[in-house]
Order: C-alpha cells, then sequence, then structure tokens
C-alpha cells in the first residue's frame, strides 16, 4: 500500500540555550517530539559531547520516555571510527529527531566534524527534513563558526574568545548559551566586535530558539534569546592591543522573549506581516536553507 | 588692578559610576580638581544623599588634601530650609568645583530639588563655568529624569524600574552607576523601553563621563560607558503585561572604554573629525547649553 504523498518537510532546528525542563511540563522537549513527528518518531540522543555519555543518557532516556516516544536510542560515540561506521550512520539515517546533549562542543566536534555521521546529519535536516536540537554544548556546535573559548569579562575584551569550525547546520551565526544566567553578553559582544560577519545568538537557560529552514523563527520556554547584530558596527578594534577594550559604537541589539515569532514574507515584494524589518536580515540567515556541502 | 579677560568658560559635569579611587593615583577625582581650576580652586563637597555624611566628608577631605586642594569644604545639608538659606547658596555661588557623593539619589533631590541652592548649581555650570562632579547616587542625580527604584533582573522587564525628577544639569538622558559591576543593562534597558525619549547612560566604577558643555565628552577611568538608544527601536513593551519580557527590536548600543574622547563638529557643514556619526545626536543632547529655566 502506497503511502500518501507527504508535505515537503522544511527540517527544524531546537537550539537550546541549556537547562532545559526535563521533568515538568517539558514544554521544549516536547516541542522537539512534536516536531520530530510526535509519539511515533525515532528519536535519536547524541551525548559525544559529555565525559558522563550514560548519564547524560539516562537523563533523556526518562525525559522522552515520559513524553511518550518509545523508539529512543543512544548513539553512544566514543570514536570518530564509530561516526564514520554503517552502523552509526544508519542510525542516524533513520532517525525523525536527533538531540545532543551538553558538556563541551569542541569534544563534539572532535568526535564528529567531517565524518560520515556529520554529513547524515545534514542529510537528515536538509533533506528528509528531520529535527534536530541541541542543548547548551549542543547549541554552540550547530553553527559554522562556533565558540571554542572564551573568558566572560565585564566588558569586550580584545583576544578573549577564539572561534572553532562547528556543524554548519546554520551559518554566518555564533551561538552562546546559558546567555543571560551567565552574563555574556560581553563576550558575544567581543565575539562580533571581532568578526562582525557573524551576528551574535544568546540563548537564555530553559530556552530555545525553533528554527524552520525556509519559513520562521519561534522562541519558547522561560527566557529570552538577544541578537547581537554588528554589521553597521564602528569600532576600533583592529587597532587595540589584546585584552584592551574596544570602542563599539551603533552594535544593534533584538531581545526576542519568550513567545515571539516571526515568519520570512512570503511575498518577496512585502515585507512579511508582523516582521520588525530590522529582523529581516537575520531570519533570512538564520532560516537559510543551505546546501549539503 | 583689573584681571585679564577671561576666556569664556563652559562648564563641566564629571559623572562617575561610583568607587573612584581615592587614595592612589586618583586620576579621576584629579581631573574633577583640574577642571575646577587646579589647586587653587574653591571645592564644595555636597554629601546630601548620604546617611553618614561625616564620614563621606572625611573621605574627600582627605582625598581633595591629597591632590593639594586647600580650600575645600563640607555642604552639610540636613534639611530645605538650609539648602534656601543665604549661607549656603553663598557657598555654592563661591565654588569653582562642586562634588556629589554617594548615597541615595532620592535622599539628594529631597533636600535638594527645587532649592534655592539647586537653582545656585544650575547658574554655577551654565553661567560662571563651573565644574559639578557627582559619583554613584550624586552622578544618577544630575539629569532631568533620575532612575529612583529598579530591581535589577535577568531580563528587562515592564514595571521593575520607576523615574523621578533629578536636578537636570543635562537632559534627555537617564544614568546609571556601578553598572558592569552590577549587571544593570538589562535595567536600562527596561528604562528605554518603557522611555524611549531618554538615552540610557550606564557608568562604571571607577569611571567617569566627563561632559565640556557645547565641546564634546571624555571617558575617563579603568571601566567604559555604555551608551542605550532606543529611538528607532520597535516594542511591544504597551500591550504587555506588567513584569514580561518586552521584545525590543533594533536598540542601538555604544560602549566607549576609558579614553575615548568625542568633539562636536565645530563647522555646522561639517561632520566632526573623528566623531562616528551614530554618536552626533547623543553628543549634541549630552553637551547641549541648556538655559537655566
Amino acid at each position: 500500500m502506497s503511502e500518501p504523498a507527504q508535505q515537503q518537510k522544511n527540517g527544524h532546528l531546537v537550539i537550546i540555550g541549556g537547562h532545559e525542563d526535563r521533568k515538568h511540563d517539558m514544554e521544549i522537549l516536547s516541542r522537539f517530539v512534536e516536531l520530530s513527528g510526535g509519539k511515533d518518531a525515532n528519536i535519536v540522543v547524541i551525548t559525544a559531547a559529555s565525559t558522563v555519555p550514560d548519564d547524560m543518557w539516562s537523563m533523556y532516556d526518562d525525559a522522552f520516555g515520559n513524553l511518550g516516544v518509545e523508539r529512543r536510542s543512544h548513539l553512544e560515540l566514543s570514536s570518530r571510527q564509530e561516526a564514520n561506521s554503517e552502523e552509526f550512520v544508519r542510525q542516524v539515517a533513520e532517525a525523525d529527531g536527533i538531540f545532543m546533549t551538553g558538556g563541551d562542543q569542541k569534544r563534539l566536534l572532535a568526535l564528529l566534524g567531517g565524518t560520515a555521521l556529520d554529513a547524515e546529519m545534514h542529510i537528515a535536516l536538509k533533506t528528509r527534513g528531520a529535527t534536530i536540537g541541541g542543548t547548551s554544548a549542543g547549541a554552540s556546535a550547530m553553527s559554522g563558526h562556533m565558540l571554542a573559548q572564551g573568558r566572560v569579562e565585564l566588558h569586550p575584551e580584545k583576544g578573549s574568545v577564539s572561534l572553532a569550525a562547528g556543524l554548519g547546520l546554520l551559518q554566518r551565526v555564533v551561538i552562546d548559551q546559558h546567555f543571560s544566567e551567565r552574563q555574556r553578553l560581553s563576550r558575544l559582544l567581543t565575539v562580533v566586535a571581532q568578526n562582525p560577519y557573524l551576528q551574535g545568538i544568546g540563548i537564555d537557560e530553559d530556552t530555545a530558539l525553533v528554527v524552520e529552514r525556509g519559513v520562521g523563527i519561534e522562541v519558547l520556554g522561560q527566557g529570552a534569546v538577544t541578537i547581537v547584530d554588528g554589521r553597521t558596527m564602528i569600532t576600533n578594534v583592529a587597532d587595540i592591543k589584546d585584552r584592551d577594550t574596544p570602542e563599539l559604537i551603533d552594535v544593534r541589539l533584538h531581545l526576542l522573549p519568550a513567545g515571539s515569532s516571526y515568519r520570512l514574507p512570503t511575498d518577496a515584494t512585502a515585507p512579511g506581516k508582523g516582521l520588525p524589518l530590522p529582523l529581516l536580515d537575520f531570519l533570512e540567515h538564520v532560516t537559510k536553507r543551505n546546501p549539503i556541502q
């Protein structure tokens, strides 16, 4: 019996700022499950960012179980060989939802970056319209340029952050998490001051930025998403010494509280209804249907 | 013997974010003395913001003494009657530099606001070109709209701040102090979200914004001055409930580290050399030669 023609699925990213509720109403995880296809979805949890993968799995095993998901499994990656193995790649190829836990994004990329599993995640999102979620380190790892290291100082400070190559599921942004709780705005300003090519995204704890490729974004949870846009910024960062605070003039800042949602204009000749125009460019970047490279 | 014609003095404000160094190099207090006319200046210290005025005076008595100022005195104000008395007014009328200590800006305004002493401070600044300094509460009190009360929350929160009438030595801004140290950006964003007529100025500890009326500004000390400009902002703050976090789109943020200085264009037809244009409007507000009302 043939299935009815399915509606084209766009693929979603659920980018979580850490400490999402896993025990009570689980608003964010519940949305992740729903976007993955609901209780019948096949969900794979990648714990590679963490040095305690079994503890991580146990936590999400419980949470997804409590949300009624039966087909849930732990993709326990301990080597790049495994990330290139047919068995692991098949696990992702069959997943409707792929969830990356917290830990250290550098560890995650060291195990996963550039492997067949990484490529299969791009296929899952971009070709099959699967949902990819990530929290904390799993969120930071999603963008093409990833925050690798960064001191949190009172002020932006030249040379206090370094970037590395992330998974590239979205481009031209850099993602920080635990954002308001750990007072990371000055760190994100440092990134943007030194890398105005990127827009900075700061996601609070128990808060998610949900991206539907080609369509729009939504903010879920308890906090807010902060966006730092330095494209029109004037700065002396190129001329100052390491550890000095740069002059920053005309940084654009957006604060999107939970409950906000924005859609790309569907008619290219008319601005989107309810879309504030200063957000248009951000929205275009973050929802862009980048091809599989 | 007649004095040689003096150069017109513009009047300076030295707006300090609290905890300025009073024992070592005293960069900020030393500049305050210099702008007041140097060691020969007559400096008056107003401690009315504080409930321990003698302790405050003792601290600044030492500091200004160590800077070589001999004519220094304590204006110890304990009632509005005193603030309307000839003796107290004369003390300000003869001062080259007037310094307001920390404490509580509401207390300072309750004693000083609208009195003859208040009027004499305006004359000192605007007619005689005296220097007025203030630190912490003494800084917040300077603007026409003054932060009176405000919770510091993780996010901007509707209704979490209230304004009151300040001394009005400068207009269309609101000043917060201990800014980076006490993580007050979200509070300042709340002010600006609800009062986009005002530009927010956040001054760090041991940092001063020096304003020369009609001329320009300079940042001194160890930290930075943050400016939050919400004039082009898009927000839903009018439509949300108290304690909710507003959506804020396109807030302009400027960070001016110590060492920065900017001058108004002297030729109205040409932009100022080295003045980033997004700062022009701020500079015009803050240096404006408002008349005595």
